[in-house]
């Protein structure tokens, strides 16, 4: 393809008078289509429904150490379901998670919540200092920068590259500043570049020396096993071992549920780190909780077995996932492949592609878009305060529609960066 | 029985000897019991299996309103189980009714939490002030005294009459301190006594007129369908309409769950209030969960259908609790009744019975009874920093125990209370 930056003012006004009357005919097509979030397919829970059947009235409700899953007792998970997600994080022992209810957010969030209040291990409570700040790699996720927001933490961007976040920034900034208490990070397939952090990224994050002793890294390991392919997969070391090794055990409190494994809102969910972490965190649940939902993470436990069942479980939700992630690059490809306009990652895992359209399009292009009936994640929503800079990213989540509506949809998306780079351009060359 | 006070001197060593040799015999047969929570039998959980049996592989999982309940979406509780939750909570509209996760304490925590962070509908962030205080009707539930201690609130504690706390007091401490930012209550067979506020009481209530704009009443009806009797139910009338009524609609968080219904820490918990709070609460939801497992919330609905359905079920299992309740009642009155040395109360429902013994002797009882091997509540668990100041009440929790196990531990409790009571008028009259 030729690129739309050789072409003259008048070969781009003769294609954006094209485009424009493509995009009239588009519109009148009413399309209604979310691809907004990072949404399982009916068709990927459809093929999972035996979980359902796991338990029954007949069934043995007891754990392996013989706890009455039905009635109260268990704070912190029961112990199949620790290994479970120890085994499923990469976590060497059992004994540094604790699995809680149904949403790694709502583990997030607490525990931004208790440092608030109660601080880190001794600290001041976060509400008491004048000004507690956060790393937020971005591009990153819009949930993520929505908590610090909530409590009134003040954000600071800091660039991603295909390793990871940049940690010359990451070291210097962490290093120099007692009111950074905290990083965001999603470490493998991550929201919304699908990157995977390097081996030499998560040692720098696990050799951290920070200003502040109450700095936490955040490290959100949600597409741990959502692998898009059997061969070509991304490997991460366990941040938790690392930090451990390089004599920071404290440092990290690591995340991660089954949201997309089995049910969004019906999963269970749960949190790594040190002793001394988990150990304050229990102090927190006794108060705060009867406990966790046992049933469902007996249920769980009792249909995945093990890492391989988990493994051999998400191989299926892949075969559903990859024909529309390789449609989308498909349509990509062919529409915008060289005509230098834009830029897409490659993903081989995780729910997202992230898209790079021309400084100052993003916006335009999501509103275009959503005015032809395709909702995309708002343009912004990757960065702290919902601003990108130079608004380029949007975010796709090509999960939830059918391959035929994901067609529809990214030849849709394809028309709209062209009409609103070809306008660029235009004004441009003015 | 003669009363212990009339009994001289040389009666009373004479007693006391064959009681420490009574004792001493107990000790020797090794009870290991416990006693001390309000929880279900396993008889209880056994005889409502099949609701394990609603969702299978081949249910139909949507709401009524076409949800899919196996994915995302839905922030705040799937419509039915707002209806039946607030039908159960005697709350007249559903559209005042929150359904969550898996327990009304975690609600309880947040509700506070919030409070601490981010005010009361615009009020400052509670975490902010110099001083918070909240009333405690004592006796009351340990875990709500535990949840403001916890965020270093200081606790006042109120009595409790056979009406609920004593009004007088709490109107008066109400009304003149603006650090008084809320009162724990469990308004229906209260925990520990079994008592229910009358309705003079909830109107009280309904129109107190707080010196703070951010005093809350926090009303944990945790035991509003647990009745042991078919006939002779207490009433309570719905604090959130008599709010409304009073004028003072946002004055109210009200709580409850399915706890002790379906399954502690596998039911569902819902939160009553007027729109502004709960609008105040969903936007903290929207950043703190992607929403409450709704594949659980939709089991209860289907199984349970409705309030009647609700009553049908409590009554199979109050058939396994009365006998419970009437047998530590009875020995309680064979072996105490008319000694004046103790008195206790005849709750209707609810999971307690409250004891109160001579003061200063509740600790002793409790720790008699340990020795023993019968666990019982910790004497001043029911006030506010575990302190009872008379140390007389005990918490007695008849319902875990199988009624010959609950036998033999109740001759031991009065066993130890008479050794302990004997000892203390032997010292009176030393």
């Amino acid at each position: 393809m030729k690129s739309y930056r050789d072409l003259s003012r008048e070969e781009l006004q003769q294609l954006h008078t094209q485009l424009e009357q493509e995009y009239k005919e588009a519109r009148e097509k009413g399309f209604r289509l979310d691809m907004s979030r990072g949404k399982p397919a009916a068709s990927q829970l459809d093929m999972q429904m035996d979980i359902m059947d796991v338990l029954s009235s007949s069934s043995d409700y007891k754990t392996e150490d013989g706890t009455d899953c039905r009635n109260y007792g268990v704070l912190d998970g029961i112990p199949e379901a620790k290994k479970l997600m120890a085994d499923m994080m990469g976590v060497e022992r059992p004994d540094n998670v604790v699995v809680c209810g149904n949403a790694s957010l709502t583990i997030m969030y607490d525990t931004v919540s208790r440092c608030m209040t109660h601080g880190v291990l001794g600290s001041t409570p976060w509400c008491r200092l004048d000004k507690v700040k956060f790393l937020c790699p971005a591009p990153g996720y819009d949930r993520h920068f929505a908590i610090t927001q909530h409590f009134g933490i003040e954000m600071i961007t800091v660039p991603m590259t295909p390793e990871g976040p940049d940690m010359d920034a990451v070291e210097r900034l962490v290093s120099s500043d007692q009111s950074i208490k905290g990083i965001w990070c999603v470490p493998k397939y991550s929201n919304p570049q699908g990157y995977t952090y390097s081996d030499r990224t998560v040692k720098r994050f696990a050799a951290l020396k920070p200003a502040a002793k109450d700095f936490r890294i955040f490290w959100d390991n949600a597409y741990v096993i959502h692998h898009l392919y059997e061969e070509d997969q991304a490997e991460l070391l366990d941040i938790v071992g690392e930090c451990e090794k390089a004599g920071n055990p404290d440092l990290v409190f690591e995340f991660s549920s089954t949201s997309k494994v089995s049910f969004p809102g019906g999963g269970i969910a749960a949190m790594a780190a040190s002793k001394a972490n988990l150990d304050e965190m229990r102090k927190s649940l006794t108060i705060q909780t009867i406990g966790p939902d046992k049933l469902n993470q007996l249920r769980h436990v009792r249909y995945f077995k093990n890492l391989e069942g988990l493994n051999r479980h998400m191989r299926r939700h892949a075969q559903i996932m990859r024909p529309k992630f390789e449609a989308v690059l498909r349509v990509l490809e062919e529409e915008l492949g060289g005509a230098g306009i834009a830029q897409w990652t490659e993903p081989k895992g995780g729910y997202f592609i992230s898209f790079e359209a021309m400084e100052g399009c993003a916006k335009k292009i999501v509103d275009k878009c959503r005015e032809a009936g395709v909702v995309l994640t708002g343009a912004g929503a990757t960065f702290p305060y919902g601003m990108d800079p130079q608004d380029t990213n949007i975010r796709l989540a090509p999960t939830l529609p059918s391959p035929e509506e994901l067609a529809a949809a990214t030849d849709l998306f394809v028309l709209c960066v062209k009409l609103v780079s070809t306008e660029a351009l235009l004004e441009e060359k003015a």
